[in-house]
């Protein structure tokens, strides 16, 4: 439910982008990853990195100078899109608590499960995001909506669950 | 796992705020809820709230001027993850469906599964974190790391859920 909430909430911010000046989607900003276009460049380009990484896949290598329209933004996140959510789309039980060994900027080598990784990624989007709706005030905008409710998103999962119903995020919090 | 992740990332932010002034952290800045102090408070009323709401209590209706302290706010904190804890430690996959009647500010009915609404206080969180990001760096202060990976989260998971393994979040993804 939460890749389908991110990628619905990120298709809004592009909806809200094609109202913003360009200028004004390229303005260098304090904090985050700098400007919002490059915010949501980089949200699709981590994504599509983690899930690559899980595969075991080699991961991507363009900067965001080849991207740095919101056109150009759009059609990255349409190609990966496709591989994203194939992976998400076959996730199964068995994948949670498998390891992936990642090497740190500092040399150090540490383990995270699947889990982890693939919570890292929804957290990532979110946070992210959070810091879209500070600078949409700053330009006196409106941001999109951050509500997880009201979206219907458990219809469609409460259609393809029958019969197989799983406990969700809080059902790994029993500690 | 997602709980605890906030849980953690929201103690590491009280403790980043005992480097920062009083007034830095009452300031009012652009966006979210204002100030850095009060969207912590908000972050820690609303979990709390939704909880409640869930379990068919009555709602916190103190504001804000009463917990303008740090210490303040780790104390509401702390009162209320007990019942928190309590609540998200038991929950079970029969929960994830139940429906909840909720009244919007226009007086529209809307339901959302509990799934959704446990989500949505996951996210909410996570969201207002992101926004103090940006506020931190405003200060010229690196803001706390939003890291999900390399936390150590799925360690315990692993422990308690063996011969009890779950899909997490992904699970409901299926679609």
């Amino acid at each position: 439910m939460f890749f389908r909430y991110n990628w619905l909430v990120r298709a809004e911010w592009y909806k809200w982008c094609e109202g913003i000046s360009e200028e004004d989607l390229l303005c260098r900003r304090t904090g985050g990853v700098g400007s919002i276009l490059e915010t949501l460049f980089h949200i699709v380009d981590v994504e599509w990195s983690w899930i690559r990484v899980l595969q075991g896949k080699t991961d991507f290598e363009e900067s965001f100078e080849n991207y740095n329209t919101l056109q150009k933004v759009r059609q990255l996140d349409a190609e990966f899109r496709l591989e994203v959510e194939s992976f998400v789309n076959n996730w199964n039980d068995s994948m949670e608590h498998r390891i992936l060994s990642d090497t740190m900027p500092d040399g150090k080598i540490v383990e995270d499960t699947w889990g982890e990784v693939i919570r890292h990624t929804i957290a990532h989007e979110i946070h992210h995001i959070g810091q879209l709706s500070i600078w949409a005030r700053e330009l006196g905008e409106k941001p999109v909506s951050a509500n997880v409710i009201g979206r219907g998103l458990a219809d469609k999962t409460k259609e393809i669950m029958d019969g197989h119903i799983t406990s969700g995020d809080v059902a790994d919090i029993h500690n």
